[in-house]
């Protein structure tokens, strides 16, 4: 992780000069997350920035922003489940969503979805989910459902909610001796992570990822390259749902806001 | 880990019958976790038994057992701390110091030793510590303290003292983007872990392990043909601080209540 850059919603200028770049109307416009990249053309500091092949499809390539990276990373760089192997994913929004694509690609044989938006199960198919548990459907914690369904517990569970009840969920969830759990939901400033100390005894292993462990200026290339040369099954096209031109861009924000789809593509300058 | 044979503190009796082998003044004697191994002979399950080289001597490789292999294995096999990294060690009782003798000998640079007993420091230097924290020195919370002697965090922790505050701590002081905190001590039984969970967002990885990870019947006659054959550089005479006969046997329980020494052997037939 890099110290320098690291992640700052606050910092919102330029490191050497703590100024803007934009400026609308008179004011300055602040730079979102060191990038601002909302704009035909940026500027940003040199560690910020990755070069992709230029042969890659910019309109299906961006999905590979922060959310899916993260999840598809989570999957294929730090749970890593084995071929035919049993995964939990905890949230079946897009990043849950691509926490199952990286474990499909990975071979997992189950890819257990667990959401309390049944709407979601359909959808989440096309990703490799292959069963699905609804909390609500329970009355015990689905810890225990999960761990009735795999003879005492999945091999791998993917947490990408945020929700603190499911990240103790998806520890608890894997089995004994082997099972590791990673919390890729960005939790609450207040909540605290609680389970019982034998649970970790029992050889489980707890991890935790930021940007699913792609180191961005070097592991996103490599990405997109694999993507664009067919050497990696990923699907990226399933997580784009709309798309509109520019003028339109305030659907976008709608769909964003009511959780309609995945990704919304926005053409510029159409 | 085995199903059958995990270990029960209230099981007592052997698998097949349910009943014990001992008797003594007409009462049964029972089986302490699967073994009884306190007599010259004993019955076992074969689950139970691992056979090791008869060269091996027994006085020594008989330190090898519950609390001594897990601390060794929580380094060797669990935290693998790197050639040149740094460690810290909580705890500095027997499992504490087994655990900085697997850093000495995977090659830590480092091996921060913290214990609230500052008496146990001078003794802590012969398994490879290098440098002492004591918690009541400090007005801020240790892991504040290993941060800023570490420049952001060791690169592995052992926590061995069962306390649910050391684990915490052990969690908090390693490095964010590679750390690894290992947790051997066992926990009270209502004792829950919280931490923020932006400490695991932070790629950090928390361990559990059980008897070090070692498979007691494959790994154990390794490890003792490994220190037969002098393949590691294992000191084992080190945790003997004490030897009495059989007939002085009391002696040896009075050692362990006051928490003198480290492992006592008792000389049996004598």
């Amino acid at each position: 992780m890099c110290d320098l850059l690291r992640i700052n919603t606050d910092r919102t200028v330029m490191l050497s000069d703590g100024k803007s770049r934009f400026i609308a109307k008179g004011k300055p416009i602040h730079h979102f997350l060191g990038t601002s990249t909302f704009s035909e053309y940026t500027v940003a500091h040199i560690g910020s920035v990755a070069k992709i092949d230029p042969a890659a499809p910019l309109d299906k390539v961006c999905v590979l922003s922060c959310g899916i990276s993260t999840g598809l990373g989570a999957a294929i760089n730090v749970a890593k489940p084995k071929k035919g192997s049993s995964v939990a994913v905890f949230g079946l929004g897009a990043v849950g969503l691509a926490a199952a694509e990286g474990a499909r690609i990975s071979g997992a044989a189950r890819i257990i979805g667990v959401d309390m938006n049944p709407s979601r199960f359909e959808q989440a198919k096309k990703f490799g989910v292959t069963e699905f548990v609804n909390p609500k459907d329970h009355d015990k914690p689905v810890q225990e459902v999960i761990a009735e369904m795999t003879d005492g517990g999945v091999d791998r569970s993917i947490e990408c909610t945020g929700s603190i009840a499911a990240m103790i969920s998806a520890f608890e969830c894997v089995h004994d001796g082997w099972g590791v759990a990673v919390l890729v939901g960005v939790p609450n400033r207040d909540d605290s992570f609680k389970t019982h100390p034998m649970n970790l005894l029992n050889e489980r292993t707890l991890k935790g990822t930021f940007f699913g462990n792609f180191k961005p200026r070097t592991d996103l290339p490599r990405l997109v390259e694999k993507y664009v040369n067919k050497e990696l099954d990923l699907q990226l096209e399933k997580f784009i749902t709309h798309e509109v031109s520019f003028s339109d861009i305030n659907k976008a924000f709608d769909y964003m806001l009511k959780g309609e789809g995945l990704r919304c593509i926005i053409r510029m300058g159409a």
